[in-house]
C-alpha cells in the first residue's frame, strides 16, 4: 500500500508517494499560485497524485488516502483549512471533499509545522520515540510540534502547541502577538539577528560589521555564526545570550512534556554540535530535578521532506 | 460495580467507594503516620477499604479495583510510589503487588496534584470536557494537571505537567527548583504574601499592616484580599501585580494546551468572580488571536473530593 503526502506552502505545493515505513517513493513539486482560488490549488494536488501514480506505476486504488499539511489554521475533523495569511482565497477550503469527489480518496488534514513535527517524530530523528516527541524549527520564526502518543497534539481547538508564544522574558520585546517577551522574539534567527544588530551598533570594532561587509541590514544567522566562530567577543556574548534564552524556553518545554526526544530543526539547528554541546550544559540547570538522564536533544534528519513525511501519517494513523 | 479511592497525604489517607457516576457512597480518613514503613501505611488502605466495604454492604470482590493517589513521583506502569519528600520510608513502595496479594484487587497510581485534576476534570467543574481540560491549584505552591482525553498527561517520564516551574519573568525570584522567576514564585499564595510583605514595608500606612495585627509573618492570602476589599490603594496594586503574572501564565497554558475548560482551585480561588472578573479581561491580551470565544475558565467545585474521585477514576478508565 502506497500513502500520498503533500507540503501546500506559499510558493510551492509539494507532493510525495510515500511507503509504511516513510519511505519516499516518488516526489514532485509545482508552483502554489498563491492567489488562486483554493479550487484550482486542489485540482493541481489531485494532478500532482496522478501523476505521481503513473510514475510508480500503481493505479490510484492502490494509494490509502492523502495527507495534507497546510500553512494555517484547520478543522482536521471536517478536513478543512479554514484560513491562511498566505493563501488569500484558500479560505474554508474543503479539502475532503474535493479529494473524495476527483479521486475517490479519504483525505486528513492538519497545520504544517505539527504535520513537519510529526514526519521528523516518526521517520526522522524521533524514530523509535513516539510516547512523547517535541520538535523546534528555529527559522525565521520559532516553528514546531508536540507529538503524544504518535499524534499531533493541538489543544482542545487544534490551535495549542504555540510554543513560541509563551513568554519568558516579562515586559521583554515586543510579539507580533500583541504579548510581550515571547519565546520567538528571542530564540528565533530573527531574534538572533536583531540582538547582533543591536550590539553591532554599540560595539564599532566588532567582527560583525565585516561578515555583512559593513551594512547591518544584510546580517543574517549564518553570518553571525561566522563572526561567533571567527572569535568575536560581542558576537560570542550575543550567542551566549541567544543560547541562554533557548535554554529557558526548552527548559519549559522539558517541564511541561518531559519529551523522550526534543528535535531541532531550521536554519540555526545547522551548527549541530556547536549548538547542542553548549545548549545540553544550560538545559541542565532549567530542568526540574536536573536529571539530565531523560533529555535527548537531536537536529532533524528529514529537512524539507519532514512535512510529506508527516502527512503520509495523517492517513496511516487512520488506519 | 464500586470503585475505591485514596488520597494518600503527609498527614491523613483519605479513602472512598465511589461510583461509575462519580458519587461518593462512603468516605473515611485515618492519619497517615508519615515517619512509617510503606507496609504498614498500605495495610491501614487495605483495612480501610474493608472499613468502606463493609458499611456499604458489599463484598470486596464488587469492588473493581484502587486508585491511589500519592504525593510523589510514581511509575504508573508498575504501580509503584517512587520518591515521596513528606514520606521518608516510602520509597519504591509497590502498592500494586500489596493491594493484589492482600484483596485480590487490581491498584493503579498516579500523582495527587494529577489525580486530583482527574477527578476535577471528570466530576466536577470539567465535566463533559475531557478532549483537553487543565487544573490550576494556587495554594502554597501551584499545583495542578493536563488532562488530554480523558487521562492524565505527565509527559514520556510521568515527571512533566511542571506548569508551576516554567519561567515567565527572566532572571526573576529565585525558585526552589533551582531556576529563577518561575510561575510558582509570583502566583503561588505564597507569591501573593511575599509581594504584600515588601510592599506593605515601604508603605506605613496601608491597611495591609491592620489586617495582620501590624505582624507582616501574620498576612495570609485571605488577609491580603481582605486589605484588597477594603480599598487600599497598596494591596490593590499588589492584587493587580498578582492578576498579571496570572494571566501571564494561564496566558502561556492557552498557547500550548487550549483547553476547553481550565479550572482553578485552592485557597486563592476563593474569591471566585472577584478573580474571574478581572482575569478575563487580562487574559485576552494575552493568548493568541485573542479570541475569547474559546476561553472557559471556571472555579474548582468538588474541593477535597476531588483527590479520591479521581484515582477512582484511574481505575474507570482501566475497564
Amino acid at each position: 500500500m502506497y500513502y500520498a503526502g503533500i507540503d501546500l506552502g506559499g510558493t510551492g505545493i509539494k507532493a510525495a508517494l510515500v511507503t509504511r515505513e516513510g519511505e519516499i517513493l516518488q516526489k514532485e513539486t509545482v508552483p502554489t499560485g498563491a492567489d488562486r482560488h483554493w479550487t484550482a490549488i486542489m485540482a493541481d494536488m489531485v494532478e500532482l497524485i496522478w501523476t505521481l501514480a503513473a510514475r510508480q506505476g500503481i493505479d490510484i486504488s492502490e494509494i490509502r488516502g492523502v495527507g495534507l499539511g497546510v500553512p494555517g489554521s484547520v478543522d482536521p475533523e471536517h478536513g478543512k483549512l479554514l484560513y491562511a495569511a498566505n493563501l488569500p482565497n484558500c479560505a474554508d477550503m474543503d479539502a475532503r471533499t474535493f479529494m473524495q469527489r476527483e479521486l475517490g480518496l479519504p483525505l486528513y488534514i492538519d497545520n504544517d509545522a505539527n504535520v513537519a513535527a510529526l514526519g521528523e517524530s516518526l521517520f526522522g530523528a524521533g524514530k523509535g520515540n513516539d510516547r512523547c516527541c517535541v520538535m523546534i524549527t528555529l527559522g525565521t520564526g520559532v516553528g514546531g510540534g508536540v507529538i503524544i502518543n504518535g499524534r499531533i497534539f493541538a489543544g482542545a481547538y487544534y490551535g495549542g502547541a504555540e510554543l513560541r508564544h509563551t513568554v519568558i522574558v516579562e515586559n521583554g520585546r515586543p510579539c507580533n502577538c500583541g504579548r510581550r517577551g515571547c519565546w520567538e522574539t528571542y530564540s528565533s534567527a530573527t531574534g538572533l539577528i536583531r540582538s547582533a544588530r543591536e550590539a553591532a551598533a554599540q560595539d564599532l570594532d566588532s567582527l560583525l560589521w565585516n561578515v555583512c561587509d559593513h551594512d547591518l541590514s544584510k546580517l543574517t544567522a549564518r553570518k553571525v555564526c561566522e563572526a561567533v566562530d571567527e572569535g568575536d567577543p560581542t558576537a560570542n556574548r550575543i550567542m551566549d545570550e541567544y543560547l541562554h534564552h533557548l535554554a529557558v524556553g526548552l527548559g519549559n518545554i522539558y517541564n511541561i512534556f518531559q519529551p523522550e526526544i526534543l528535535i531541532l530543526g531550521g536554519g540555526v539547528s545547522g551548527r549541530g554540535e556547536k549548538l547542542l554541546v553548549p545548549l545540553r550544559g544550560l538545559i541542565r540547570s532549567e530542568i526540574y530535578g536536573h536529571d539530565m538522564s531523560k533529555v535527548d536533544i537531536r537536529i532533524a534528519t528529514r529537512g524539507n521532506d519532514a512535512g510529506v513525511l508527516g502527512a503520509a501519517a495523517l492517513v496511516m494513523q487512520e488506519e
